[in-house]
């Protein structure tokens, strides 16, 4: 008896160690059920689904069918799932693709872990892209722009030979929220990334990747033909640049057949393009389309293109490439930020969605929190992505939302996709924050289908991640989802945007004028005056508001009907402008800095009262982190009001907690943050 | 006429230059009066007086008269005065001593400047104590001890050929409150202090202080016969130690015939002392006090003694002095701090107070705040010292309070004293923080009339100090009532103390607990368990309780009876224990820790509505004072909550404010405040 115990425990023990370390993310379902499972077809990608059915599913036997019937593919795509059945008896998944299969058993799953799982099952589910992708900044020596849990998850050194255990753990967290794809290194890339003893490397991931149905994609240099081919020029007129990419591609391609395609930054931010060689866009874009078309592969290729020169950063995108909506080829997709200046707290929607009708564009959200507290917020940002999905562009009426045209309901497009800048590494939680999972989870839920409510997917996420109680899912739900408003608030109210310091994009400096590209300094963006505070893009200012369609033009371009959020995005407001509130806008900003603070301190309030529900090191780390966050609300706050004041010349309101900071102080705070990872 | 404005202009500048600096303190009367003023009789001292009237007096004419009466110099004393007469036609200022018409004429002033003067004159005052003064714990090398307003003001290299002019502010400050003296040099003095060299520049002090009424001591190094004098021993028995003494006292007497007299620390800390020798304190005081008595000289043998292998430190004083009571000659008075531990932020009365039947003794105060947030702080000290000259000893029944004991109302006694260990350094401000000031002024006040309320000597002082206006006086003078408490909260509340960082005494430490002295460790002090907090000093502890008369012996050493205010002082008091508001203690601990951070940042909001009533200068500096309170309040809450907590294990009330910072990165602060100037 005592030995069988020991035993059970031995077994066991690694297991518990790390248990509630947040590795297992939403994944921490039992795996000791013994479920029957069938399937019409074997297949390594059905084994996959079989394994994780088996080893979870607590209910009647399943039967996992591909069919091959047109109407149910053209009902279901490649990806959907049907599911009947009854949950205690027998339950089908029938799909067309194998995939589909896979999404389905990890649906099924997911109700059971979230404890929504029907008797009698009738579901039918297809995702609303066609490609589901997390876009990795890592670069070749381990960092990670922008990446704030750790070091790179792709250990390059190592592989093709050693195969860390996480490549495959994070192919089935993405899989099991559908997501079907990962661009493996930084949008700036580096050139190596196609040499051939790299490919070798990126091979042996797609090999891992496979059974979980992701396809892995690569960032490529534009210069990559001179840098490492050796040719005097990328020039993509050049028949030998021409050559040499149809060659390259042919060689990923050998090696990895299922290959997904290019993403590219080109002539942006100091990144090698086309125009370096006096050619378009369209140009550079179709050539490398050209050589991935035989083999099905696409090209997402960036719309973040702005010129310190022109007047305003927030419409060069459209401005560069609304003349040439037409002129890519099929499998060429422009790949567009949420907003147009830089996944900001809050940006209106970037008007080139709707606007380009004839080329296919796709939308790219930041999961990782570059302008959002990093990995020391919680912030869920399932309301930031849905707020931009839900935005009504009015192109083709009411209900042109950019969801439906991203997703392809609106103009007719090969592909449909999005993107998540990841916000993973090497971090035992993978993210940085515990909390911060959400947003990966949520990415792959919206992108699989963006009519969830942010609620919903925070239900789902807090119960497979924490516990079912209800005790712990309504309040930290109810902080999840007030998180977003908290962060704008605290940060940049009202329409403020990029008031960020220099470089680490981390903590406040709207006082930011240093040489060098005034679109990179805060004063630019908030023109903060004795007078009056920010960006006239009205028809008296830049005019950005004329990229968007009627009535959004009218509403925005009026002071009285544009939107508050959006104030200071469109207008130059007088410090004594009357707000819808009856305050004047420095008293609803002073307002709106000290509610940011506020809801931090509630937020740490709400959590401490969690203790019970969460186990000790997830609720200490948590807990740790919003100290963190109330902290930085202050810092903040303080900044923010104390800078501004030096131009508004008005008493922060007396109700409000004060300043605790000197001004003076906050500006001489240097953070040495080149590096998080 | 543009000569003539440019003119008066520039014999204005500097003094509106320099104008609200802090550096005139309380003595802002505009000294553009031309008042007639006559005197009975010419001297330096009255001279004083009647320059001060006719600059600021704006009345009619004054008649100084001092007058031999033996039974008005019986009912006024040396420094008491009469005022008579109408404010607009004549008024007279009577006195037996010069002194007294000086007080007279500053009483007569500070009321005309905090608008309190009647049409008909009826005024009898005197004095509380005999010796009202100040202890400057300056070092000869300008460094002070607990000094947190720049270095010494007496600039010994230059002296005693050059004088700094604010040797002369300082004595007019002084004389303004009736202070009548000044200690010098620190208690842990130098013997060079004793050097003819440094007598000479002493000398020089003297001379610009007499016309002001304030005489100079010093503090001396019991060693210093060994020392400077070359003898083999301080030996008080030695009638070569006692002949040495003799003469030095001689030669300083021929150098300043109205030199007051010696401070001494002797055996503590450190200090030489008699016990070197296998004397008592009785028979180090007593040899020289026999050397000064032919002039008159006093000795003042400071009562703060503790060893570190005793029992408890509160009870040494006690337990060292009574033994020797009635044996001490009657020109040595005991020299006894407030509280039987350390100036903490709140302690009860130290039991040599009354205990002390047949010796005189006198009160010693901090005015400089060395555990009350020292220059940072805003904490008003008046309701401090009235809270223990208040304390009623019961040593002859009711009404026995340490005020009357230390003035002299209950035992007869030569001389009564009453000390205060000056917050004064060479900051523009004096005193480093503007309210600061009030603290030394409080210090005049009170030792002048101990029953002065603390409201109203902060109107006094407001009103002379920033404005006579009722919108700024109410709110100012109640803010300034309530920072004691304040202070009290958030560093130490219900009876806790003596949790400071080592060494600088400023920031929170209550895990200190390295080797050195155990009485210098803060666990020591409160004893923090899982079961229970405190230091058991009742019956059944160290017993310190019975060093106090009944009934307050009984009363605290009951933990039913024991004032909450001092409970962790006297008792160890379980976590779960019921206090008199329903909490158990933990959650009133906490809930004080958070009231302290909560009236702070009150403190704020109330100045910030006083900017229109303040200079900017004087407002901004005291704005930025709070700020750095604000943030050290939050500082010591979350330091003390978060260690205390690892006792309790019991969560913090979730109504309160979270803590911010974590347990261990306050641990690791560590801040060099070895020196403040």
């Amino acid at each position: 008896m005592k030995k069988k115990l020991l035993f059970v425990f031995i077994l066991l023990f690694p297991f518990f160690l790390k248990a509630e370390d947040g590795s297992r993310l939403w994944l921490r379902a039992g795996q000791d059920a013994s479920a029957t499972v069938v399937a019409n077809k074997q297949s390594p990608l059905i084994a996959t689904a079989m394994e994780e059915l088996q080893h979870q599913w607590r209910g009647g036997k399943v039967h996992l069918t591909l069919r091959s019937e047109k109407a149910l593919r053209n009902l279901l795509g490649k990806d959907g799932f049907r599911i009947t059945g009854h949950t205690a008896k027998e339950v089908h998944i029938q799909a067309s693709g194998e995939t589909g299969l896979l999404y389905g058993a990890y649906h099924l799953l997911r109700l059971q872990e979230t404890r929504q799982l029907p008797d009698e099952l009738n579901i039918t589910e297809s995702p609303a892209y066609d490609l589901r992708l997390l876009n990795h900044w890592d670069n070749l020596n381990g960092t990670i722009e922008r990446g704030y849990a750790g070091h790179s998850l792709w250990k390059w050194e190592e592989l093709p030979h050693t195969l860390s255990p996480r490549y495959k753990q994070y192919a089935r967290a993405n899989a099991s929220i559908g997501i079907n794809g990962a661009v493996l290194n930084n949008v700036n890339a580096s050139p190596d990334i196609l040499r051939t003893e790299y490919l070798g490397k990126v091979k042996a991931i797609a090999e891992v990747f496979r059974p979980y149905g992701m396809k892995v994609y690569l960032s490529v240099n534009f210069a990559s033909p001179k840098v490492i081919g050796g040719l005097p020029d990328a020039d993509p007129s050049n028949p030998e640049v021409q050559t040499w990419w149809k060659h390259k591609v042919k060689e990923i391609y050998a090696l990895i057949p299922d290959f997904g395609g290019f993403l590219v930054k080109a002539n942006s931010e100091g990144q090698p393009g086309p125009q370096d060689y006096g050619r378009s866009h369209a140009e550079g874009a179709n050539m490398l389309a050209g050589a991935l078309k035989p083999f099905g592969g696409v090209v997402m290729w960036r719309a973040f293109v702005y010129a310190p020169d022109s007047d305003d950063r927030a419409k060069q995108a459209y401005a560069e490439f609304i003349p040439f909506d037409g002129r890519f080829r099929e499998n060429v997709i422009i790949q567009i930020k949420n907003g147009p200046v830089d996944f900001q707290p809050r940006e209106p929607f970037n008007p080139l969605f709707g606007a380009l009708q004839s080329t296919p564009s796709m939308i790219e959200f930041q999961v990782t929190q570059e302008y959002l507290g990093q990995s020391n917020h919680l912030v869920y940002l399932a309301p930031l992505f849905k707020e931009t999905l839900d935005s009504d562009t009015y192109i083709k009426g009411e209900g042109s939302t950019v969801a439906k045209i991203t997703g392809g309901a609106l103009y007719p497009q090969m592909l449909s996709a999005i993107a998540g800048v990841a916000n993973i590494g090497e971090d035992t939680n993978w993210c940085g924050h515990h909390f911060a999972q959400a947003n990966w989870y949520a990415f792959g839920r919206l992108a699989w289908d963006y009519r969830l409510s942010s609620e919903e997917i925070a239900e789902e996420w807090l119960k497979m991640t924490f516990t079912t109680d209800a005790r712990f899912i309504v309040p930290v739900r109810d902080m999840m989802i007030e998180s977003r408003e908290a962060v704008v608030n605290y940060m940049m109210p009202l329409g403020l945007h990029h008031l960020f310091a220099e470089g680490h994009h981390y903590g406040p400096a709207p006082w930011y004028d240093a040489p060098g590209r005034p679109d990179w300094r805060s004063v630019y963006y908030h023109q903060a005056t004795p007078e009056a505070i920010g960006f006239d893009r009205t028809t008296n200012g830049s005019d950005a508001v004329s990229q968007y369609n009627s009535p959004l033009k009218e509403r925005y371009n009026d002071i009285e009907t544009c939107p508050e959020v959006f104030l200071l995005w469109f207008h130059r407001v007088p410090w004594d402008y009357r707000m819808k509130s009856g305050k004047t806008f420095w008293d609803e900003l002073c307002y709106a800095y000290d509610a940011g603070v506020t809801q931090v301190r509630n937020f740490q309030k709400l959590w401490d009262r969690m203790e019970p529900y969460v186990d000790t090191s997830r609720f200490k780390e948590v807990q740790s982190k919003l100290k963190i966050q109330a902290r930085d609300a202050v810092w903040w706050k303080d900044a923010c009001l104390l800078y501004f004041q030096s131009f508004s010349q008005r008493p922060i309101p007396y109700e409000i907690e004060r300043p605790v900071y000197e001004l003076e102080d906050l500006k001489k705070i240097k953070l040495d943050m080149k590096h998080h990872n």
